[in-house]
Protein backbone atom coordinates (compact mmCIF):
# COMPACT_ATOMS: atom_id res chain seq x y z
CA UNK A 1 0.00 0.00 0.00
CA UNK A 2 0.65 3.54 -0.44
CA UNK A 3 -0.03 6.81 1.54
CA UNK A 4 -0.55 10.77 0.80
CA UNK A 5 0.43 13.54 2.43
CA UNK A 6 -0.49 17.27 1.79
CA UNK A 7 0.66 20.48 3.26
CA UNK A 8 -1.21 23.36 1.78
CA UNK A 9 -2.19 27.07 2.78
CA UNK A 10 -2.80 30.48 1.03
CA UNK A 11 0.69 30.30 -1.04
CA UNK A 12 0.57 27.04 -2.39
CA UNK A 13 -0.30 23.01 -2.00
CA UNK A 14 2.29 20.28 -1.74
CA UNK A 15 1.68 16.87 -1.92
CA UNK A 16 3.62 13.60 -1.83
CA UNK A 17 3.00 9.97 -2.24
CA UNK A 18 5.06 7.47 0.07
CA UNK A 19 5.32 3.69 0.63
CA UNK A 20 3.67 2.38 4.00
CA UNK A 21 7.17 3.00 5.69
CA UNK A 22 6.91 6.85 4.80
CA UNK A 23 9.14 6.39 2.17
CA UNK A 24 8.31 9.23 0.07
CA UNK A 25 8.47 7.91 -3.92
CA UNK A 26 6.47 11.17 -5.62
CA UNK A 27 6.14 14.80 -5.09
CA UNK A 28 4.28 17.49 -6.50
CA UNK A 29 2.96 20.40 -6.19
CA UNK A 30 0.37 23.24 -7.07
CA UNK A 31 -1.50 26.56 -6.42
CA UNK A 32 -2.54 27.95 -3.40
CA UNK A 33 -5.46 25.81 -1.44
CA UNK A 34 -7.04 28.25 0.72
CA UNK A 35 -9.77 26.48 2.38
CA UNK A 36 -11.56 29.54 3.98
CA UNK A 37 -11.47 31.81 1.11
CA UNK A 38 -11.32 29.46 -2.71
CA UNK A 39 -12.43 25.61 -1.82
CA UNK A 40 -12.96 24.93 -5.16
CA UNK A 41 -9.85 26.40 -5.81
CA UNK A 42 -8.49 24.27 -3.03
CA UNK A 43 -9.85 21.16 -3.86
CA UNK A 44 -8.23 21.21 -7.44
CA UNK A 45 -5.28 22.16 -6.19
CA UNK A 46 -5.01 19.46 -3.81
CA UNK A 47 -5.89 16.98 -6.87
CA UNK A 48 -3.83 18.50 -9.12
CA UNK A 49 -1.17 17.98 -6.55
CA UNK A 50 -1.92 14.31 -5.58
CA UNK A 51 -2.16 13.66 -9.55
CA UNK A 52 1.11 14.78 -10.26
CA UNK A 53 3.14 13.31 -7.22
CA UNK A 54 1.01 9.69 -8.65
CA UNK A 55 2.84 10.87 -12.37
CA UNK A 56 6.06 11.33 -10.61
CA UNK A 57 6.54 8.42 -8.53
CA UNK A 58 5.03 6.40 -12.11
CA UNK A 59 1.92 5.27 -9.83
CA UNK A 60 -1.46 4.46 -11.44
CA UNK A 61 -3.94 7.03 -11.14
CA UNK A 62 -6.96 5.10 -11.07
CA UNK A 63 -5.59 4.15 -7.16
CA UNK A 64 -6.28 7.72 -5.91
CA UNK A 65 -9.07 7.58 -3.85
CA UNK A 66 -8.18 3.94 -2.37
CA UNK A 67 -4.84 5.80 -1.37
CA UNK A 68 -4.51 6.81 2.85
CA UNK A 69 -4.24 10.79 3.10
CA UNK A 70 -3.24 13.24 5.59
CA UNK A 71 -3.53 16.69 4.74
CA UNK A 72 -2.90 19.48 6.88
CA UNK A 73 -4.15 22.72 5.51
CA UNK A 74 -4.14 26.14 6.88
CA UNK A 75 -8.00 27.15 8.10
CA UNK A 76 -8.47 23.61 8.98
CA UNK A 77 -8.68 24.66 12.85
CA UNK A 78 -12.01 25.91 11.99
CA UNK A 79 -14.23 22.99 11.89
CA UNK A 80 -16.77 24.10 8.92
CA UNK A 81 -13.98 25.03 6.91
CA UNK A 82 -12.38 21.23 7.88
CA UNK A 83 -15.95 19.83 6.97
CA UNK A 84 -16.74 21.25 3.48
CA UNK A 85 -13.52 20.41 2.34
CA UNK A 86 -13.95 16.77 3.55
CA UNK A 87 -17.44 16.29 1.48
CA UNK A 88 -15.51 17.62 -1.67
CA UNK A 89 -12.61 14.91 -1.80
CA UNK A 90 -12.87 11.52 -3.14
CA UNK A 91 -10.41 9.79 -0.87
CA UNK A 92 -11.83 6.84 1.26
CA UNK A 93 -9.28 6.92 4.13
CA UNK A 94 -9.18 10.87 4.26
CA UNK A 95 -7.94 12.93 7.48
CA UNK A 96 -7.67 16.75 7.71
CA UNK A 97 -5.30 18.39 10.60
CA UNK A 98 -4.41 21.54 10.80
CA UNK A 99 -0.94 22.77 8.80
CA UNK A 100 0.57 23.77 12.24
CA UNK A 101 -0.23 19.95 13.19
CA UNK A 102 1.76 18.34 11.00
CA UNK A 103 4.07 20.71 11.29
CA UNK A 104 4.54 19.23 15.05
CA UNK A 105 4.41 15.52 13.06
CA UNK A 106 7.29 16.31 11.34
CA UNK A 107 9.39 18.35 13.59
CA UNK A 108 9.04 16.19 16.76
CA UNK A 109 7.20 12.79 15.69
CA UNK A 110 4.68 11.18 17.23
CA UNK A 111 5.62 11.71 21.18
CA UNK A 112 5.39 14.76 23.14
CA UNK A 113 6.85 18.18 22.65
CA UNK A 114 6.17 21.27 21.27
CA UNK A 115 6.92 23.52 18.19
CA UNK A 116 6.70 27.09 17.61
CA UNK A 117 6.73 28.28 14.56
CA UNK A 118 8.05 32.27 13.68
CA UNK A 119 7.19 33.55 10.48
CA UNK A 120 5.54 36.18 9.30
CA UNK A 121 3.14 35.19 11.81
CA UNK A 122 4.10 33.27 15.08
CA UNK A 123 2.03 30.11 16.02
CA UNK A 124 2.23 27.51 18.98
CA UNK A 125 1.22 23.84 18.90
CA UNK A 126 2.55 20.93 21.87
CA UNK A 127 1.37 17.63 22.46
CA UNK A 128 2.01 16.38 25.72
CA UNK A 129 0.43 12.87 27.10
CA UNK A 130 -1.66 12.81 23.51
CA UNK A 131 -3.12 16.04 24.25
CA UNK A 132 -2.78 18.50 21.75
CA UNK A 133 -2.52 22.42 22.46
CA UNK A 134 -2.60 25.37 20.19
CA UNK A 135 -1.58 29.03 20.89
CA UNK A 136 -1.23 31.98 19.24
CA UNK A 137 -1.76 32.51 15.29
CA UNK A 138 -4.23 34.84 16.11
CA UNK A 139 -2.50 37.18 12.64
CA UNK A 140 -0.65 40.06 12.28
CA UNK A 141 -3.37 43.03 13.89
CA UNK A 142 -3.91 41.81 17.24
CA UNK A 143 -1.51 38.83 17.27
CA UNK A 144 1.65 36.94 16.24
CA UNK A 145 4.05 38.88 18.56
CA UNK A 146 8.05 37.86 18.03
CA UNK A 147 6.94 36.87 14.57
CA UNK A 148 8.98 38.63 11.58
CA UNK A 149 5.98 40.92 10.65
CA UNK A 150 5.65 42.10 13.90
CA UNK A 151 9.41 42.87 14.45
CA UNK A 152 9.24 44.82 10.99
CA UNK A 153 6.40 46.70 12.30
CA UNK A 154 8.00 47.27 15.02
CA UNK A 155 10.95 48.74 13.54
CA UNK A 156 8.83 51.42 11.33
CA UNK A 157 7.24 52.25 14.89
CA UNK A 158 10.64 52.96 16.65
CA UNK A 159 11.73 55.20 13.78
CA UNK A 160 8.96 57.11 13.91
CA UNK A 161 9.27 57.42 17.61
CA UNK A 162 13.06 58.39 17.36
CA UNK A 163 12.27 60.73 14.04
CA UNK A 164 9.87 62.55 16.80
CA UNK A 165 12.52 62.63 19.43
CA UNK A 166 10.64 60.43 21.82
CA UNK A 167 13.21 57.77 21.72
CA UNK A 168 17.14 57.68 20.77
CA UNK A 169 18.35 57.56 17.13
CA UNK A 170 20.25 54.70 16.31
CA UNK A 171 22.26 53.27 13.06
CA UNK A 172 19.39 51.54 12.25
CA UNK A 173 16.77 53.76 12.45
CA UNK A 174 19.29 56.03 10.50
CA UNK A 175 19.26 53.33 7.96
CA UNK A 176 15.44 53.03 7.70
CA UNK A 177 15.02 56.81 7.41
CA UNK A 178 17.54 56.47 4.32
CA UNK A 179 15.93 53.90 2.79
CA UNK A 180 12.56 56.17 2.63
CA UNK A 181 14.34 59.53 1.35
CA UNK A 182 14.43 60.81 5.24
CA UNK A 183 10.83 61.00 5.06
CA UNK A 184 8.70 59.94 7.50
CA UNK A 185 5.42 60.50 5.24
CA UNK A 186 7.03 57.86 2.86
CA UNK A 187 7.34 55.26 5.93
CA UNK A 188 3.39 55.77 6.51
CA UNK A 189 2.12 55.83 3.07
CA UNK A 190 4.29 52.13 2.77
CA UNK A 191 2.37 50.98 6.08
CA UNK A 192 -1.08 52.19 4.25
CA UNK A 193 -0.72 49.01 2.41
CA UNK A 194 1.69 47.09 3.20
CA UNK A 195 0.93 43.27 4.62
CA UNK A 196 2.26 41.77 7.08
CA UNK A 197 4.45 40.08 5.18
CA UNK A 198 5.81 43.40 3.63
CA UNK A 199 6.29 44.20 7.24
CA UNK A 200 8.52 41.18 7.84
CA UNK A 201 10.84 42.16 5.04
CA UNK A 202 12.23 44.52 7.48
CA UNK A 203 13.32 41.79 10.05
CA UNK A 204 16.49 40.40 8.43
CA UNK A 205 17.75 44.25 9.02
CA UNK A 206 16.65 44.41 12.62
CA UNK A 207 19.06 41.11 13.43
CA UNK A 208 21.84 42.77 11.02
CA UNK A 209 21.90 45.47 13.36
CA UNK A 210 21.42 43.41 16.25
CA UNK A 211 25.06 42.14 15.45
CA UNK A 212 26.53 45.04 15.98
CA UNK A 213 25.21 45.98 18.59
CA UNK A 214 22.92 49.11 17.15
CA UNK A 215 20.46 49.80 20.88
CA UNK A 216 16.95 50.05 18.98
CA UNK A 217 17.63 46.58 17.21
CA UNK A 218 18.27 45.34 20.59
CA UNK A 219 15.14 46.64 22.03
CA UNK A 220 12.76 45.37 19.21
CA UNK A 221 14.43 41.44 19.44
CA UNK A 222 14.39 41.84 23.48
CA UNK A 223 10.60 42.38 23.03
CA UNK A 224 10.64 39.34 20.35
CA UNK A 225 12.17 36.88 22.38
CA UNK A 226 9.97 38.02 25.42
CA UNK A 227 7.18 37.49 23.51
CA UNK A 228 8.12 33.63 22.66
CA UNK A 229 9.10 32.96 25.32
CA UNK A 230 5.98 34.11 27.13
CA UNK A 231 4.77 31.67 24.55
CA UNK A 232 6.49 28.61 25.59
CA UNK A 233 5.88 29.32 29.11
CA UNK A 234 2.12 29.57 28.81
CA UNK A 235 2.14 26.10 27.25
CA UNK A 236 2.96 24.43 30.58
CA UNK A 237 5.82 22.11 29.13
CA UNK A 238 6.99 19.41 31.41
CA UNK A 239 10.63 20.30 31.77
CA UNK A 240 12.03 17.40 29.44
CA UNK A 241 9.88 18.03 26.59
CA UNK A 242 11.60 18.78 23.65
CA UNK A 243 10.90 22.32 21.80
CA UNK A 244 11.72 23.02 18.27
CA UNK A 245 11.55 26.06 16.50
CA UNK A 246 10.57 26.46 12.91
CA UNK A 247 10.25 29.45 10.23
CA UNK A 248 12.40 31.96 9.03
CA UNK A 249 12.97 33.24 12.32
CA UNK A 250 13.45 29.95 14.39
CA UNK A 251 17.69 29.92 13.70
CA UNK A 252 17.61 33.87 14.94
CA UNK A 253 15.20 33.30 17.74
CA UNK A 254 16.27 30.46 19.26
CA UNK A 255 19.80 31.08 20.15
CA UNK A 256 18.53 34.28 22.44
CA UNK A 257 16.42 32.31 24.52
CA UNK A 258 16.56 31.42 27.98
CA UNK A 259 18.23 28.72 29.15
CA UNK A 260 14.98 26.79 30.40
CA UNK A 261 13.98 26.74 26.77
CA UNK A 262 17.14 27.07 24.88
CA UNK A 263 18.80 23.59 26.41
CA UNK A 264 15.73 21.69 25.20
CA UNK A 265 15.76 22.91 21.63
CA UNK A 266 15.90 20.18 19.30
CA UNK A 267 16.34 20.40 15.49
CA UNK A 268 13.25 19.09 13.42
CA UNK A 269 13.01 15.60 12.03
CA UNK A 270 11.81 16.50 9.38
CA UNK A 271 9.48 19.23 7.31
CA UNK A 272 5.48 19.38 7.42
CA UNK A 273 5.23 17.51 4.06
CA UNK A 274 7.08 14.69 5.93
CA UNK A 275 4.72 15.06 8.67
CA UNK A 276 1.79 14.36 6.64
CA UNK A 277 3.01 11.56 5.12
CA UNK A 278 4.13 9.52 8.65
CA UNK A 279 0.93 10.58 9.86
CA UNK A 280 -0.59 8.68 7.04
CA UNK A 281 1.13 5.88 7.54
CA UNK A 282 0.60 6.09 11.57
CA UNK A 283 -2.86 5.93 11.20
CA UNK A 284 -4.24 4.21 7.95
CA UNK A 285 -1.14 1.34 7.39
CA UNK A 286 -1.67 -0.48 10.56
CA UNK A 287 -5.47 -0.76 10.06
CA UNK A 288 -5.34 -1.55 6.60
CA UNK A 289 -2.92 -4.47 7.15
CA UNK A 290 -5.20 -5.61 9.42
CA UNK A 291 -8.51 -5.71 7.86
CA UNK A 292 -7.80 -4.98 4.25
CA UNK A 293 -9.84 -3.59 2.06
CA UNK A 294 -11.23 -1.28 5.45
CA UNK A 295 -13.07 2.39 3.06
CA UNK A 296 -15.32 4.82 4.16
CA UNK A 297 -13.97 8.23 6.79
CA UNK A 298 -11.73 7.95 9.70
CA UNK A 299 -11.65 11.31 11.30
CA UNK A 300 -11.77 10.91 15.08
CA UNK B 1 -15.08 93.34 6.39
CA UNK B 2 -15.64 89.98 7.14
CA UNK B 3 -13.11 86.45 7.42
CA UNK B 4 -14.20 83.08 6.65
CA UNK B 5 -12.40 79.84 8.02
CA UNK B 6 -12.63 76.47 7.23
CA UNK B 7 -11.97 73.10 8.99
CA UNK B 8 -12.18 70.66 6.75
CA UNK B 9 -11.15 66.87 6.43
CA UNK B 10 -12.32 63.33 5.41
CA UNK B 11 -15.42 63.38 7.50
CA UNK B 12 -16.93 66.69 6.63
CA UNK B 13 -16.14 70.22 5.99
CA UNK B 14 -17.45 73.32 7.82
CA UNK B 15 -16.96 76.76 7.38
CA UNK B 16 -17.65 80.11 9.91
CA UNK B 17 -18.19 83.93 8.31
CA UNK B 18 -16.94 86.30 10.51
CA UNK B 19 -16.53 89.89 11.32
CA UNK B 20 -12.99 91.60 11.46
CA UNK B 21 -13.37 91.01 15.21
CA UNK B 22 -13.91 87.31 14.96
CA UNK B 23 -17.63 87.60 15.87
CA UNK B 24 -18.88 84.27 13.87
CA UNK B 25 -21.66 85.59 11.70
CA UNK B 26 -22.86 82.63 9.55
CA UNK B 27 -22.11 78.63 10.04
CA UNK B 28 -22.51 75.73 7.37
CA UNK B 29 -21.33 72.53 6.91
CA UNK B 30 -20.53 70.50 4.47
CA UNK B 31 -19.62 66.82 3.05
CA UNK B 32 -15.76 65.27 3.26
CA UNK B 33 -12.98 67.56 2.29
CA UNK B 34 -10.30 65.03 1.53
CA UNK B 35 -7.58 66.76 0.09
CA UNK B 36 -5.22 63.94 -0.18
CA UNK B 37 -7.83 61.10 -2.23
CA UNK B 38 -10.14 63.76 -3.95
CA UNK B 39 -9.47 67.34 -4.43
CA UNK B 40 -12.65 67.61 -7.01
CA UNK B 41 -14.50 66.97 -4.22
CA UNK B 42 -13.15 68.58 -1.69
CA UNK B 43 -13.18 72.20 -3.54
CA UNK B 44 -16.77 71.64 -3.83
CA UNK B 45 -17.78 70.66 -0.42
CA UNK B 46 -14.98 73.58 0.33
CA UNK B 47 -17.28 76.16 -1.81
CA UNK B 48 -20.59 74.98 -0.43
CA UNK B 49 -20.04 75.13 2.78
CA UNK B 50 -18.60 79.05 2.34
CA UNK B 51 -21.77 79.61 0.10
CA UNK B 52 -23.82 78.80 2.66
CA UNK B 53 -22.35 80.39 5.70
CA UNK B 54 -22.75 83.29 3.11
CA UNK B 55 -26.30 82.71 2.57
CA UNK B 56 -26.82 81.71 6.65
CA UNK B 57 -25.03 85.43 7.57
CA UNK B 58 -27.64 86.82 4.90
CA UNK B 59 -24.26 88.43 2.91
CA UNK B 60 -24.01 88.95 -0.61
CA UNK B 61 -22.11 85.67 -2.39
CA UNK B 62 -20.64 88.14 -4.65
CA UNK B 63 -18.10 88.89 -1.74
CA UNK B 64 -17.06 85.73 -1.45
CA UNK B 65 -13.57 86.09 -3.61
CA UNK B 66 -12.81 89.28 -1.66
CA UNK B 67 -13.44 87.66 1.66
CA UNK B 68 -10.14 86.66 3.34
CA UNK B 69 -9.83 82.79 4.84
CA UNK B 70 -7.81 80.35 6.27
CA UNK B 71 -8.26 76.69 5.57
CA UNK B 72 -7.69 74.41 7.95
CA UNK B 73 -7.51 70.99 6.25
CA UNK B 74 -6.54 67.35 7.24
CA UNK B 75 -3.01 66.45 4.60
CA UNK B 76 -2.12 69.83 4.37
CA UNK B 77 0.92 69.26 5.85
CA UNK B 78 1.82 67.84 2.53
CA UNK B 79 3.24 71.00 0.95
CA UNK B 80 1.95 69.36 -2.75
CA UNK B 81 -1.87 68.96 -1.65
CA UNK B 82 -1.81 72.17 -0.34
CA UNK B 83 -0.39 73.53 -3.19
CA UNK B 84 -2.92 71.94 -5.78
CA UNK B 85 -6.27 72.77 -3.33
CA UNK B 86 -4.65 76.72 -3.28
CA UNK B 87 -4.59 76.79 -7.28
CA UNK B 88 -7.92 75.72 -7.50
CA UNK B 89 -9.85 78.09 -4.75
CA UNK B 90 -10.97 81.52 -6.03
CA UNK B 91 -10.09 84.04 -2.92
CA UNK B 92 -7.93 86.66 -3.30
CA UNK B 93 -6.11 86.24 0.07
CA UNK B 94 -5.91 82.54 0.65
CA UNK B 95 -4.16 80.81 3.72
CA UNK B 96 -3.96 76.88 4.07
CA UNK B 97 -2.72 75.27 7.17
CA UNK B 98 -2.98 72.35 8.57
CA UNK B 99 -6.51 71.16 10.60
CA UNK B 100 -3.93 71.11 13.50
CA UNK B 101 -2.58 74.56 13.14
CA UNK B 102 -6.16 75.70 13.49
CA UNK B 103 -6.94 73.67 16.67
CA UNK B 104 -4.07 74.74 18.31
CA UNK B 105 -5.02 78.58 17.23
CA UNK B 106 -8.48 77.70 18.23
CA UNK B 107 -7.31 76.22 22.11
CA UNK B 108 -4.53 78.30 22.73
CA UNK B 109 -4.86 81.47 20.85
CA UNK B 110 -1.72 83.02 18.80
CA UNK B 111 0.48 82.72 21.79
CA UNK B 112 3.29 79.77 22.99
CA UNK B 113 1.39 76.74 23.87
CA UNK B 114 0.77 72.63 22.81
CA UNK B 115 -2.78 70.66 22.20
CA UNK B 116 -2.20 67.07 22.56
CA UNK B 117 -5.48 65.59 19.96
CA UNK B 118 -6.09 62.14 21.42
CA UNK B 119 -9.08 61.11 18.91
CA UNK B 120 -9.59 58.07 17.24
CA UNK B 121 -5.23 59.08 16.38
CA UNK B 122 -3.19 61.35 18.07
CA UNK B 123 -1.34 64.27 17.08
CA UNK B 124 0.51 66.95 18.72
CA UNK B 125 1.61 70.33 17.90
CA UNK B 126 3.53 73.11 20.03
CA UNK B 127 4.37 76.71 19.17
CA UNK B 128 6.86 78.34 21.17
CA UNK B 129 8.50 81.93 20.08
CA UNK B 130 6.37 81.56 17.06
CA UNK B 131 8.28 78.53 16.06
CA UNK B 132 5.37 75.20 14.90
CA UNK B 133 6.73 72.00 15.87
CA UNK B 134 4.60 69.10 15.20
CA UNK B 135 4.79 65.57 16.52
CA UNK B 136 2.94 62.30 16.26
CA UNK B 137 -0.04 61.59 13.80
CA UNK B 138 1.59 59.14 11.96
CA UNK B 139 -1.44 56.95 11.48
CA UNK B 140 -2.67 53.78 13.36
CA UNK B 141 -0.41 51.11 12.08
CA UNK B 142 2.76 52.62 13.43
CA UNK B 143 2.01 55.60 15.03
CA UNK B 144 -0.69 57.41 17.17
CA UNK B 145 0.51 56.08 20.55
CA UNK B 146 -2.38 56.71 23.22
CA UNK B 147 -4.87 56.95 20.60
CA UNK B 148 -8.63 55.25 20.89
CA UNK B 149 -7.53 52.98 18.27
CA UNK B 150 -4.36 51.99 19.51
CA UNK B 151 -6.51 51.24 23.01
CA UNK B 152 -9.00 49.71 21.21
CA UNK B 153 -6.13 47.22 19.86
CA UNK B 154 -4.79 46.64 23.04
CA UNK B 155 -7.35 45.43 24.26
CA UNK B 156 -7.89 43.22 21.74
CA UNK B 157 -4.57 41.70 21.85
CA UNK B 158 -4.30 41.85 25.87
CA UNK B 159 -7.93 39.93 25.66
CA UNK B 160 -6.12 36.99 23.53
CA UNK B 161 -2.93 37.09 25.19
CA UNK B 162 -5.82 36.36 28.39
CA UNK B 163 -6.86 33.43 26.24
CA UNK B 164 -3.87 31.84 25.69
CA UNK B 165 -2.97 31.78 29.21
CA UNK B 166 0.11 34.04 28.66
CA UNK B 167 -1.53 37.31 30.79
CA UNK B 168 -3.71 36.98 33.86
CA UNK B 169 -7.56 37.04 33.23
CA UNK B 170 -9.51 39.87 34.13
CA UNK B 171 -13.36 41.41 34.15
CA UNK B 172 -12.58 42.83 31.12
CA UNK B 173 -10.85 40.31 28.89
CA UNK B 174 -14.08 38.25 29.98
CA UNK B 175 -16.52 41.22 29.19
CA UNK B 176 -14.53 41.05 25.85
CA UNK B 177 -14.99 37.50 25.15
CA UNK B 178 -18.50 37.09 26.14
CA UNK B 179 -19.09 39.89 23.21
CA UNK B 180 -17.61 37.79 20.98
CA UNK B 181 -19.50 34.40 22.17
CA UNK B 182 -16.02 33.23 23.72
CA UNK B 183 -14.79 32.98 20.13
CA UNK B 184 -11.59 34.45 19.84
CA UNK B 185 -11.48 33.58 16.26
CA UNK B 186 -14.21 36.54 15.95
CA UNK B 187 -12.24 39.14 17.54
CA UNK B 188 -9.34 37.91 15.01
CA UNK B 189 -11.98 38.46 12.35
CA UNK B 190 -13.49 41.61 13.47
CA UNK B 191 -9.65 43.09 13.23
CA UNK B 192 -9.02 42.03 9.46
CA UNK B 193 -11.95 44.05 8.66
CA UNK B 194 -11.76 47.09 11.23
CA UNK B 195 -11.03 50.92 10.47
CA UNK B 196 -8.97 52.46 13.59
CA UNK B 197 -12.63 54.25 14.50
CA UNK B 198 -13.80 50.80 14.73
CA UNK B 199 -10.86 49.32 17.23
CA UNK B 200 -11.67 52.96 18.65
CA UNK B 201 -15.10 51.94 19.72
CA UNK B 202 -13.64 49.53 22.84
CA UNK B 203 -12.14 52.47 24.15
CA UNK B 204 -15.03 53.66 26.71
CA UNK B 205 -15.05 50.49 28.08
CA UNK B 206 -11.41 50.19 28.63
CA UNK B 207 -11.76 53.21 30.77
CA UNK B 208 -15.09 52.43 32.05
CA UNK B 209 -13.38 49.26 33.65
CA UNK B 210 -10.15 51.22 34.56
CA UNK B 211 -12.92 52.92 37.25
CA UNK B 212 -13.74 49.37 39.02
CA UNK B 213 -10.02 48.67 39.24
CA UNK B 214 -9.81 46.25 36.43
CA UNK B 215 -5.69 45.15 36.32
CA UNK B 216 -6.24 44.90 32.31
CA UNK B 217 -7.57 48.11 31.71
CA UNK B 218 -5.22 49.78 34.32
CA UNK B 219 -2.03 48.09 32.14
CA UNK B 220 -3.71 49.51 28.51
CA UNK B 221 -4.14 52.55 29.97
CA UNK B 222 -0.96 53.32 31.52
CA UNK B 223 0.81 52.67 28.55
CA UNK B 224 -1.19 55.04 26.88
CA UNK B 225 -0.95 57.98 29.51
CA UNK B 226 3.15 57.42 28.95
CA UNK B 227 3.11 57.48 25.48
CA UNK B 228 1.26 60.70 25.95
CA UNK B 229 3.75 61.78 28.27
CA UNK B 230 6.55 60.70 25.99
CA UNK B 231 5.16 62.85 23.27
CA UNK B 232 4.77 66.03 25.51
CA UNK B 233 8.11 65.80 26.64
CA UNK B 234 9.58 65.47 23.35
CA UNK B 235 8.12 68.39 22.37
CA UNK B 236 10.87 70.33 25.03
CA UNK B 237 8.11 72.63 26.53
CA UNK B 238 9.23 75.47 28.41
CA UNK B 239 7.54 74.69 32.08
CA UNK B 240 4.96 77.47 31.94
CA UNK B 241 3.79 76.74 28.85
CA UNK B 242 0.29 75.60 28.98
CA UNK B 243 -0.82 72.42 27.69
CA UNK B 244 -4.14 71.50 26.00
CA UNK B 245 -6.06 67.94 25.51
CA UNK B 246 -8.53 68.07 22.62
CA UNK B 247 -10.15 64.94 21.19
CA UNK B 248 -12.39 62.40 22.52
CA UNK B 249 -9.96 60.82 24.95
CA UNK B 250 -9.37 64.38 26.29
CA UNK B 251 -10.80 64.46 29.66
CA UNK B 252 -9.97 60.81 30.41
CA UNK B 253 -6.24 60.92 29.62
CA UNK B 254 -5.72 64.23 31.01
CA UNK B 255 -6.49 63.56 34.80
CA UNK B 256 -3.92 60.98 34.88
CA UNK B 257 -1.00 62.30 33.59
CA UNK B 258 1.92 63.43 35.99
CA UNK B 259 2.09 66.73 37.74
CA UNK B 260 4.66 67.87 35.49
CA UNK B 261 2.48 68.13 32.68
CA UNK B 262 -1.25 68.24 34.84
CA UNK B 263 -0.72 70.94 36.17
CA UNK B 264 -0.04 72.84 33.02
CA UNK B 265 -3.17 72.02 31.45
CA UNK B 266 -5.62 74.89 30.34
CA UNK B 267 -9.21 74.17 28.68
CA UNK B 268 -9.61 75.13 25.00
CA UNK B 269 -10.48 78.95 24.48
CA UNK B 270 -11.88 77.87 21.26
CA UNK B 271 -12.76 74.92 18.69
CA UNK B 272 -10.45 74.38 15.58
CA UNK B 273 -12.73 76.51 13.10
CA UNK B 274 -12.67 79.67 15.74
CA UNK B 275 -8.97 79.41 15.36
CA UNK B 276 -9.27 79.11 11.51
CA UNK B 277 -11.54 82.43 12.03
CA UNK B 278 -9.29 83.81 14.59
CA UNK B 279 -6.40 83.22 12.49
CA UNK B 280 -7.98 84.72 9.22
CA UNK B 281 -8.91 88.32 11.04
CA UNK B 282 -5.13 88.28 12.49
CA UNK B 283 -2.93 87.44 9.27
CA UNK B 284 -5.62 89.61 7.38
CA UNK B 285 -7.70 92.25 9.65
CA UNK B 286 -4.59 94.73 10.08
CA UNK B 287 -3.15 94.04 6.42
CA UNK B 288 -7.03 94.97 4.89
CA UNK B 289 -7.49 98.01 7.62
CA UNK B 290 -3.90 99.55 7.05
CA UNK B 291 -4.33 98.99 3.29
CA UNK B 292 -7.62 98.54 1.76
CA UNK B 293 -7.38 96.45 -1.71
CA UNK B 294 -4.78 94.42 -1.35
CA UNK B 295 -5.10 91.15 -3.12
CA UNK B 296 -3.38 88.78 -4.36
CA UNK B 297 -2.23 85.42 -2.60
CA UNK B 298 -0.76 85.23 1.06
CA UNK B 299 1.09 82.13 2.16
CA UNK B 300 4.16 82.58 3.75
Amino acid sequence: MMVLGIDGGGTSCRAALATAQSQIIGRAKAGPANIRTDLDGACENIMAAVSQAFANAGQDPARIPDTPIVLGMAGANIAAYATRLLARLPFHQCRIETDVLIALEGAIGAGDGAIGILGTGSHYLARQSGQVRHLGGWGFAVGDQGSGARIGRDLLEETLLAYDGIVPRSPLVGAVLTAHHDDPQEIVEFTKAARPRDFGTFAPMVFDYLDRGDPTAARIVRRAVAAVEASLDALGLANATPRCLLGGLATLIGPRLSARHRERLVPPLQDALGGAVTMAARLFGLERSMSDGIGGLIQP
